[in-house]
């Protein structure tokens, strides 16, 4: 089969590869229904992060079981399943706190940008719908393997509550997800961070009631104008960098909460000036697997459509379009058919 | 009167000083039962923290109230009261929050190592005790209004529980403190980092079921060893230095909490590695505000006895002593009599 190697930076390639096997009892093989460029292939995509070695590309997934190993127990051939990009066994004691994102076993997917995909863990990993979805379900269930898993912990990191006034930075798909999860977890008031028109658009539809374009310190000074002075109860910061951060930090209240799930890159925090702001931060990788039940439900009752993240969709074989486009920011998250 | 003033890196003066005023209407003076030298005071004291001019010194205090402005309506000449050394109005958003040492009329106690100082916003600041506390519990009143405060918040912001697993990472007073602090709230185990073997004692005392003496790397494998490889529910860092907020992050577990009440000094957190270990930090400036009433019970009942710490007690105008003391580490922490 062909699949998707990044060999370096802005070098995408879609060529031949060999086709998963089970390697060990506990894995599944998978045929993508779909697949995506993700905003943290971005990074090595840029140069941002060193690429040692070719890289099989892809975390995010969903699609049919088309082989189990002999371990494997709650997935079967012909189901549709879900998956966390975090590989997780989904029983030791850090999967049982919630945070399998911290498993024990952890690996991180990859090679999902293809038609077929080896899963570790099957069992910890996937998620089986009762049925199988229909067609247009397809870029909502994809979405929850990580972009909306992503968002929705930040916000849960965030503790986002009933009534909370919500700041959001960073208005890629993660964030204006974040926006999403804010609202079906009660807020009041979202305030989306951002200066591009279609983003502001979406983040409206998806339930912001506030949108700031300044950033920086005049970014700060409008969120706090804003809360009479105070700053946000949650704040979100999806996008990783040291100014995001420090933008979040500034912008939330004593007392109140940042939830980060931006990979951080070059960001030293200098902690005396954020030890006084009172802040409570917490973030990492998100542990999609603890959310995943509940964001199908949310899917299949037709109640989110995280889907509408995906602005542009291509066959997989013109990956290499779908990363340009992202890193030109002519699309927000790109789609992928097998 | 006599009161302390710093006037550069160890050169406490104990000299002739103007009695405070009151100045404001909302102001207090009191006459000092017992005040005490600080760690943070240490920091100005070694030269790390610069002295731009001559300061006079001391934030930790309780006593008699001499004088009150105008407007104090909730303390009266007479009573006996304690402070946090966080000055707050109590009254707005961030106070009602819990969040007093984030108040926005926020400033911090100065002047306390003499015989009489003035307490700005006195109504928001001081918490008054029914009757007058015999002299063998000024000890312990006067703990509460930062070390023990502080302590306290550290536990609190880690989230300590019944039955929690919680690491203490720095034997100082404020650690020690945080040690009890745990034990109060039902912490199952308390494992207190620390090479002395006073303090080891102290700890013990105040209820650490665990001494680990290793530091660094070591110090986290032991933990890691101690807790099934897991890691603690909660850190306690009571020390402001990078190399132990990475101690303490190392040492928790993923969802676990790390409340931080050192003031970080020269200490720029690389948050990629943060990130991954799926942390949460909280911590500043110690809301001792919200705590008073409920710590003053705890001493008034003879619950707990937090002035353990003071281990040198000496007339306030040695107070040069106090200092020199406590920055050989001959003296946890030194308590002034006036």
């Amino acid at each position: 089969m062909k699949g998707t190697i990044l060999y370096g930076p802005r070098d995408v390639r879609f060529e031949e590869r060999d086709e998963p096997k089970i390697l060990q009892p506990t894995d599944a093989i998978i045929r993508l229904a779909a697949t995506c460029v993700c905003g943290s292939d971005l990074w090595p995509y840029r140069g941002i992060q060193p690429v040692a070695e070719p890289q099989a590309m892809g975390h995010e997934y969903c699609g049919v079981v088309e082989e189990v190993g002999s371990a494997v127990k709650t997935v079967k051939p012909g189901q549709f399943v879900i998956g966390s990009f975090c590989i997780s066994d989904n029983t030791c004691p850090n999967c049982r706190a919630g945070y399998q994102s911290g498993c024990q076993h952890l690996e991180f997917m990859t090679g999902a940008q293809a038609p077929y995909a080896l899963v570790p863990l099957a069992d910890g990993t996937l998620v089986a719908t009762q049925e199988k979805p229909s067609g247009d379900l397809i870029p909502n269930l994809l979405a929850v393997s990580d972009v909306l898993g992503t968002g929705w912990f930040a916000a849960d990191a965030a503790n986002v509550k009933s009534g909370s006034t919500v700041v959001v930075v960073g208005d890629g798909a993660v964030g204006l997800l974040g926006v999403l999860s804010a609202k079906q977890m009660g807020a009041e008031r979202i305030i989306a961070m951002s200066r591009h028109a279609s983003r502001q658009k979406l983040a409206k539809e998806f339930g912001a009631t506030d949108i700031v374009t300044e950033r920086g310190d005049d970014g700060v000074a409008r969120i706090k104008e804003m809360t009479k002075g105070i700053g946000a109860d949650s704040v979100l910061e999806c996008v990783g960098t040291l100014e995001s951060m420090m933008q979040a930090i500034r912008s939330t209240r004593p007392g109140g909460s940042i939830g980060y799930v931006g990979v951080p890159h070059d960001a030293h925090l200098d902690l005396q000036p954020v030890f006084f702001t009172l802040v409570r931060l917490h973030g990492g990788p998100a542990p999609v697997r603890r959310f995943l039940p509940n964001l199908i439900k949310l899917v299949l009752d037709g109640k989110i459509n995280p889907g509408k993240v995906f602005d542009l969709t291509l066959p997989l074989d013109q990956v290499a379009e779908g990363y340009r486009a992202m890193d030109e920011r002519r699309a927000i998250k790109t789609l992928l058919r097998p």
